[in-house]
């Protein structure tokens, strides 16, 4: 939350509820903190902002949530009805009362549902549905816009209407029934086949389903960004993350199935490819998702498409009498893992100085263990993060899934932590990244949170200029050779947010200096001064890789 | 701009086109700076960012350009035409390409006019269009969203159709002198008659002809935030800020009079008061405005609503024949005076530690001169800078004036340094505003800028904190207490971001230390360490100014 005028009697109300609240220094990160609590936790976040400046700050979180699909309730203040644009019904004008503008036509695009509150009496109704709906099916955002007459009217909540919703049952059985016969049919034929899970598994509950039906059928695995903390690497049949930015060798696997199988995962283009041509032409691809949108969309043809709840899909398959009955793939699998093990992403080349970012969050990786959760930010971390976490305890990660943000680290860190006080979070940013929520530093430390908080230090926007060296002959926008390290120095920054700060430098000290710092609880800024001409692994760009074998 | 993936080719045109573009470092800064820009150079501001969360981070400024109606033209990135959810036409689809989200939606709602440019041939038509609209009536942002596959289109500018607006003409000249004629009438029965002038004088090209009308006819005007600026305050005539944190004497000026006559004013909530009861119930009122739909709204009853161009309608006037032909008001005029002179905003009992802001600012003004440009920020300094700064040099001043918002007086400042090259900029902002786009400070050393940023360290939210006093019984939010001076230490901000840093403390020092900043053209931090229990004057929560003489 962060109190304005707007929501004074809302703030009021929170401070005096007992609730647990965290105050953030400018409205745009508060859903991003709330998204990451509503991830961790897999419950509600909230977030409360005042009306007009407070809800227009609040959109770049909302988008977020909307787009990684969190489910996350946002209650803004309002002024009085009578002096609201909504009410006054004219569409010229932009603003009414004080500090007023109408968010609801805005917002509406980001949630799942967004009214503005008219009647005291019908306010357990909207929280009610719009509780629900953040919940339901593919989660996302709800937003109630609370005038302030709203805010301090006197209410029997005994004698509210409540909301029911009129359908739980989304899919028939018998359909549902008929697409299992499906795969298991399609699966006799099989000679390759391929999962491809996303995290709609996670928002479907169907974790323990997919590892049960994996394991029983031997079928290798590949997973979006936001599903690759499902299932640790080392699993024989876990071949990574795909993608434009994947394992090395995913492209190669993607091109030789015969047939895919998706579960709650949306084929991205930085899936698929920007040509979206990762499989083979005469591939199967089954694609099993809760919204008929994403079966339907232009990009790779899918021959199956599976309007279908993937948990209800999957206990069919796993209690199928003929889940045995089909061809045996270990020779397949085993070529897959050999790819795996034949190509890791981490090489001994990497150990050198300046640090190489690979390496660097390979170790970050290698030193933590059940209680860390791992946050991301946009950039080479994003990258480089997808392709070496391996989550070999079960650890989460947090980030910018589908937009693949700048500035999110933060913000996601402290939400992270507020869901998981146990838990310490390993938070990577670059400098670049670092500026845009470079504020809530100061919520961090106030509230003295367990985030270690990594800033690489690579001279500014290493994948602009990577592009930059790509498309357009080396050429160089002036103003963000200014944000990197050579002007910003880190040190300071952290100072002026009362954070602890630790310099590391030289790839012969990290493993020392991790330990260090993981060992105390308290948040701290960690500088780690790395290459400035890092590059990316692109696997879709090398389809030199052979699994002929198979 | 902000550089992005989504944008590069337009990115790299700027870059090699010899515009000139600065580098902001969050999204939502750039279409503040630019509104800054715009209402400085009374032309266009414009804004390139990148797709996705580029394009929705830029909301919060685009939504501060929309209510104070500032032309600016946002270029967003987006991803290749057949990648986008636009194009797809599915509702559920919430992203489609690498970074991508529909953003034309979300930001229709606060432009004037919003599109993503689907065919090359097409860009010249839009631009037009655009450029058009967005300066046209009242101003306004614009939004061209682009996609990257028209970014590199090859065009032949010579073959391709523009925009021609269709009707120039927007009022009836006939209807127009029709209301000429009825409020020269309304002036010669009128007693006590009162101008209010807002922003449609500036945007409407009719500050000389409001004086002209001012002087001509004797009739005291009294000003809406946004206006304040077009007359120095020592004219006669002028009774400054009229409002709920307006001049002392405002309300007693406003009730008296008997015919009231409002030019490019949309006579706020916050002008009249929250009961909307400013005007006596017998007295004429005259609202002359662009917009139809500000005419009808609810709240104060408008006896002649005028649907007019305020330039035409003041030019009419000050051509009438019967222009003089109207009672003496020289009584009524010199009772407002000496209701003035005789209720200073500032007083000797200000002069005291620790520094009181209505001294501080009020010393800000008079030793500013004809080169200065105030910048103000939300809170305290926001009210009071609206109650003490003179304008006698004919200083603009650049504020949020519609939404009060938090963290606006760098961004404003910085387009306003940019548009104003020869000009300092005396920016003001509270310890809590600050946090809000403090990243900004760093743009604001890259560039050099003549910028003299002054901090107001009270203790943090204090307009909070009077609320919390006035309506819960002191009952403080706990994360707030955090962003006061008591833990975030503004020197080392300044050297997080290299800015020189000055600190002023005790008001004897304040015109000494004054002085020294303003006698160098460098960006500056500058804390104001001010009283943390400042009030504020709310002159509409006080009727005991008399009036009756006139």
């Amino acid at each position: 939350m962060l109190t304005g005028n707007g929501s004074m009697y809302m703030n009021d109300a929170i401070s005096r509820s007992g609730l647990k609240y965290f105050c953030a220094r400018n409205e745009a990160a508060a859903p991003m903190m709330a998204e990451a609590y509503a991830r961790v936790k897999q419950s509600l976040g909230a977030v409360c902002v005042t009306s007009g400046p407070g809800s227009t700050n609040a959109i770049p979180g909302l988008a977020e949530a909307w787009v990684d699909a969190a489910p996350i309730m946002v209650l803004s203040g309002q002024v009085q009805r009578d002096h609201t644009t909504l009410n006054a019904g004219l569409k010229d004008l932009r603003s009414f009362g004080t500090q007023e503008i109408n968010v609801i036509p805005i917002v509406e695009p980001l949630t799942k549902y967004a009214v503005m509150v008219n009647e005291p009496e019908s306010i357990r109704y909207h929280l009610e549905k719009a509780y629900y709906l953040a919940n339901e099916g593919r989660p996302g955002p709800v937003w109630l816009d609370i005038p302030m007459d709203i805010q301090y009217a006197d209410i029997d909540p005994e004698t509210l209407d409540g909301f029911t919703p009129d359908d739980p049952l989304r899919f028939e059985p018998a359909q549902t029934g008929k697409y299992v016969d499906q795969i298991i049919d399609l699966m006799k034929q099989a000679r390759r086949p391929l999962v491809i899970a996303g995290n709609g598994i996670r928002q479907g509950n169907a974790q323990d389903d997919l590892m049960k039906f994996l394991d029983g059928s031997g079928i290798p695995v590949i997973f979006s960004r936001l599903g690759q903390d499902l299932m640790p690497f080392s699993h024989p049949l876990n071949m990574g993350q795909a993608g434009i930015k994947g394992s090395k060798y995913c492209t190669a696997i993607m091109k030789q199935a015969d047939l895919v199988i998706t579960f709650g995962c949306r084929l991205s283009v930085q899936l698929v490819g920007h040509k979206m041509d990762a499989f083979s032409d005469d591939a199967k691809v089954v694609m099993v998702d809760l919204l008929r949108d994403e079966l339907d969309k232009p990009g790779v043809p899918i021959s199956h498409p599976m309007h279908a709840d993937v948990k209800e899909v999957l206990t069919g398959l796993n209690q199928h009498s003929n889940i045995h009955e089909h061809p045996n793939w270990n020779e397949w699998a085993e070529s897959c893992a050999e790819l795996k093990t034949s190509n890791p992403m981490v090489t001994p080349e990497y150990l050198r100085d300046p640090i190489d970012l690979y390496y660097f969050m390979s170790r970050l990786d290698a030193i933590s263990d059940e209680h860390h959760l791992f946050v991301t930010d946009a950039g080479s971390n994003y990258y480089i993060g997808g392709q070496v976490l391996h989550f070999e305890y079960g650890q989460r990660e947090i980030t910018s899934g589908t937009f693949a943000a700048m500035g999110l680290s933060i913000p996601l860190a402290i939400g992270s932590a507020i869901a998981a006080p146990n838990s310490q979070i390993l938070a990577v940013t670059g400098d670049g990244s670092l500026e845009l929520n470079v504020q809530e530093l100061k919520t961090m430390s106030h509230y003295g949170l367990n985030i270690k908080l990594f800033v690489i230090n690579n001279g500014g926007y290493v994948s602009m200029r990577n592009w930059q060296d790509g498309f357009f002959e080396g050429r160089r926008i002036e103003g963000e050779e200014a944000t990197g390290s050579g002007t910003l120095n880190l040190e300071k920054v952290a100072a002026a947010f009362d954070v602890e700060f630790t310099r590391i430098e030289g790839w012969k000290n990290v493993d020392d200096a991790l330990a260090q710092v993981l060992s105390t609880d308290h948040p701290e800024f960690v500088e780690v001064v790395c290459n400035p001409e890092q590059k990316i692994v692109e696997p879709m760009a090398d389809l030199s890789f052979d699994v002929s074998r198979a």
